[in-house]
């Protein structure tokens, strides 16, 4: 649980807006609407990406917790509005009046979270379980991470990411290949990425319980995002093949301090950042709504179909990272917060 | 944050004991004492462990929150003492009158909470360090595990779990001969393993907010195991390049009921286990503990030198992967805990 | 920690709007907008109420988690919007260039947070505090406690409550006689007051771990309502001088049943709902904006003032009780959620 | 919810121990075992407590944490062993081959956590609901307060407890009396206490959101102690029947310093405390276990009966004030730690 630092989210992909409070932040830091907008824009972006992120180009209002460009330590709320909404909003009205199936669907679509939603929130229209798990809530968590980032920056850390291959690509002229090729085939692609921070202080986390440490609570923000099924810390995933000899950061020393060669721990010993870069790698799984469509079951008569298919997105590799970026810039911007002299007394 | 089925371990590695408190456990539980121990037996074999391994059995004493053999309701205490404590009970002394340098050092052990936790904690004997973050730690955990799974079994639950590779090598054979190798060369290995639960409910877990994701949450308890730097769901590691056509795991009616044919998504989808196995891979990096040693610094005065060596294990993954089974098995019955007609009304 | 049932208000007292966003409500509840607007008005309604209640009238508006008048399960948003925005919008503005001292004060007002708060968050202004730590934060916990009834209603859970004394005035038309000297004299009332909830099932809280106990949550979430300084359960005020023969309730059995024929201890033992009427009493202080003002220091150049005085009320609790209601409502809400047959097995 | 510094209790009032871990200490603190057994003795004294407390003197072990006198940073156990579990042993056991119905009783006694909690955890044998609700469990509570007070001494931080009122007595001697009395009528007392902490930091807590309020925090933390049914900041018990102009407490400047004549806001304004001393006061109802018995209902049959009495006290309010003392320690250690130059930038 997020302590100093926290927030909530919410927003249907086609109501009025999302919406999300942070909580905790200080006081006085300075809040750059332009920053967070452009942060929003680097979501929406990249090669691959479909008709609707071409329609939109989100902009964050912020309505509380920031007065004259400080913020006041009191929440920050930052809204979003969908662009979008007036073709929405009888579909999506809040009241019972407006009821209609239009746009309802009851064929699951495998790889989202229509099966298991719809039965544990009791759901026949299978649009009451795609609105919220959408993707496009991931805006919010963009605007949010952008607000952590602001505070990060303000201590001197930086940030960037890279996305590693997708397909059989490992260039970016070979990632626009990858992707051309599986948008002729009605087909989709996943990637993988790193996200890497920098001059982070040593010691944010601690090994002295499980939920403390600094590498569960990334892993945790970045295995959240919608696709994600895979995360690992610098060499990690090839952990298993490189020997204690080979694998572990040795230690020198320079100028009366520590230095090292290598990074293949990603910047995290003992659930600790320990000075080198902090780099995480995350694997994002292929779009699982697909021009050609996946097999699947009619919730309503449990005969077999074909998945519901809405205007989508051939790879969002781009976005995944920027989300990803994000998500960490909230564990970090907590830990900072948390972090303070009174470790040690 | 775990909120019903929580809890806190302690102990150093070579105090008196490991302590776990659980709180949030169900009355009328059957508590079977001679699994918990034979869950601690599974920890500590497995091909490749050293000499403190055979020295130790560990037992587990509960000290509260059991009557008869049920549980009462009430928190459930965990004793697990540590069988040489008799020879480090100075060394480890609560009291300052037995302050003593015996078996303190202060060369860092790259790969180990070593640097970033003296540095955080402000301690010049790394033994200070060392003693929390030592894996014998993790025993607490498979005890609190045990536990979990207990209260899992009681819904039909059933897990296992199973090495994937170990430096080459991909069967049991080769997998010793590995071990025997580096064990040889005063090396060390890591590995790549899987656990598997079956016969979950559908919608543990939810796709509503970032922080109530299944996944999220079991990539915390995963990737917080010390030495575990990659956590992956089902097919998740090859997701960026396998195509949306082929990834997603399709549905089928059969009698009444979807089926599936593939499991890339390892049991979840959008957050919330989908009825089908979970199935989380890992891998753990090798132990950073070399018989032939690492280059490092000496913090006390800034020259390098090379890493202090305590007996150790060459290979411990089998050791890890009980650990993971135990760790995802808390979040799973929290999970159960949490889950509940209420969900809708 | 509000684990299934959680929120997060947002909002400064002259700002565009207070938000809030709740998380962890069930699927398919009834959302009556009308029922949220009416506890609004009771809110702000109450004898002794001063001019900007009578300008204000709130209205909620929802911004996701309601479809077609049900939850979605996802998390709701409740947006009410300051009637007078439009007034102070280039005073709150958000950006910098708006930047004016109009309406910024410094001297300290007692018995409010502008001195711990300016000192905790380094504020000049401070505005900067008073806008956050209004009463009129507590329309939006007011809107959210309306929605926690309304699953309370779902469950056949009541409430209502009562003012017991203000000043010397113990009915209605002493209430009214003792608010009006006040107002003549320009001073402000406090009063006593108690919420009562009944049809709670037996055993919400408990009694295994003190934060688990329901008494003490609601004794948070009321006494952290702005000027609540006690809080008691039933009869708990004079618990000290009653002794045990007379203040226990004993229990009778009718009909198979068993029955009280008091309810000192306010429907709460052990940490638990006993099936009595859960009985809270609460005392505000008075409102400590005096016409009449209080001595107090300006922080600009330490020198003694009169405290800043802004429109406000002589009395203010029958809105304080209504708060109570609310407050006391998300923590029962919670309770509901969180409680289901999994307690034993 | 304690995020840095927090802590489970466990134990059975006749079991073999109790048991307290606290994560979230600093490192290096010096541990006074010395101290926390007076505290323990503390809560053992006091004119009017019946036969069990004199037989036992509870003191502490501590099995993890410290090292030679200083904390490590990792979690510390507190264990405080049943003197008479010897006597218990069988009718305690974990083990189902000893289950005894000896010492079983099925009278619901008033007051207590039997109804609820037999209810809520499906138990016939109250003595399973008892066991954990019993006061006994206090003493672990005092001992991690002990803990806290450690901490909070390090900052300059004082406390002291004083008793108010027991029945009509207001003096020691009329304590006495009153205590005498109650004891030959075979009935039992509460009283009304205060708790003072002093050289608090300004600024511990916050106005921004209602579950970071200081006042709301340490109301839960006394109101979760058995017993106490009333808890009140400073005056605020009197609140409703004191003027605005009376009751706020005025500033004035004294070398360049703010300062207050009264204090009847006890210390807390918004939710923060302001420099003076925080003063709690509570009201703890007469214990429920009386030597004339209180009608009831037995469980086994529904029938009218008398409550099970155990050898009881008759007035434990000394205990009750120095439980009280460690709850609210700890939440003020929790928010030392909490607390640091990051709330602004």
């Amino acid at each position: 649980m997020l302590e100093k630092f926290r927030f909530l989210t919410a927003g249907e992909s086609h109501g009025k807006c999302l919406t999300a409070i942070i909580d905790g932040l200080p006081a006085n830091l300075e809040i750059d609407i332009e920053f967070i907008n452009s942060e929003l824009k680097r979501r929406q972006q990249g090669y691959g990406r479909g008709g609707r992120m071409k329609i939109e180009s989100d902009t964050v209002e912020i309505t509380s917790g920031v007065r004259f460009g400080k913020t006041l330590g009191s929440p920050l709320t930052l809204v979003i509005y969908n662009k979008d909404f007036e073709n929405w909003s009888k579909i999506m009205s809040v009241n019972s009046e407006d009821e209609t199936s239009e746009k309802s669907f009851t064929a699951y679509r495998p790889g989202h979270a229509d099966y298991a939603g719809s039965i544990k929130y009791n759901q026949k229209d299978l649009r009451n379980i795609l609105e919220r798990s959408s993707a496009r809530g991931t805006a919010a968590e963009v605007a949010v991470g952008a607000v952590a980032k602001l505070l990060l920056k303000h201590y001197g850390i930086t940030w960037n990411s890279n996305i590693i291959q997708i397909g059989q690509g490992k260039t970016e002229e070979e990632f626009h290949s990858e992707i051309d090729k599986a948008k002729e085939a009605g087909d989709t692609l996943g990637g993988k990425f790193e996200v890497i921070f920098e001059n982070l202080p040593v010691g944010l986390g601690s090994h002295v319980q499980w939920d403390r440490k600094l590498d569960g609570k990334i892993a945790q923000a970045v295995m959240s995002i919608p696709a994600v099924k895979s995360v690992s810390f610098g060499n990690g995933q090839h952990g298993y093949k490189i020997p204690g000899s080979e694998f572990h950061d040795q230690m020198y020393a320079e100028n009366g301090k520590t230095i090292r060669k290598t990074n293949n721990a990603g910047g995290v010993e003992g659930g600790m950042t320990n000075g080198e870069p902090l780099v995480v790698k995350a694997v994002m799984k292929p779009i699982p709504t697909l021009k050609t469509p996946l097999n699947t079951v009619d919730s309503s008569d449990m005969t077999e179909t074909t998945a519901h298919f809405e205007r989508s997105d051939t790879c969002a590799v781009e976005a995944c990272a920027v989300v990803a970026e994000a998500r960490i810039a909230c564990v970090l911007a907590n830990e900072i917060m948390l972090n303070n002299p009174c470790d040690f007394v």
